[in-house]
């Protein structure tokens, strides 16, 4: 089974790289971009495992590993 | 309009981040996960322009700016 992590900032959060982005991109006169997040996405793939372990433990995965629960949250979704 | 733009290492370019990944997780014992790669996700709000001008400055954007397109490959997405 393949599974895709999307990872990004919790709202609220301030997204330095996004904001990067943002001053960049003005300064290349792109004026209607705003409210841009960068964040992470992790693809895995899982053998071995049936179904719902399998979904379990990229979840504890991600907790461990993958993202920083204060100020990230996450997304599991399985690739097809 | 909101753009999500998601950036991959294209297939055959070594991941890093994925290889150490996967390392960390054997450390911990999770011994099922193989092929992880990494990859950044950007999300953009696009304004005062109409859809088919606004989807060619993102894709504009992604080749300017976002992407690194010798060893990257990049796909947009509308988000509802």
């Amino acid at each position: 089974m393949r599974y895709q992590v999307l990872v990004q900032l919790k709202t609220g959060v301030l997204d330095v790289q996004g904001k990067a982005i943002e001053t960049g991109l003005k300064d290349k006169k792109f004026d209607g971009f705003k409210n841009i997040r960068v964040g992470r996405v992790i693809e895995l793939e899982v053998e071995g495992l049936d179904k719902a372990t399998a979904k379990a433990q990229v979840d504890e995965v991600c907790k461990l590993l993958l993202a920083n629960p204060v100020i990230e949250q996450y997304e599991i979704k399985e690739v097809v």
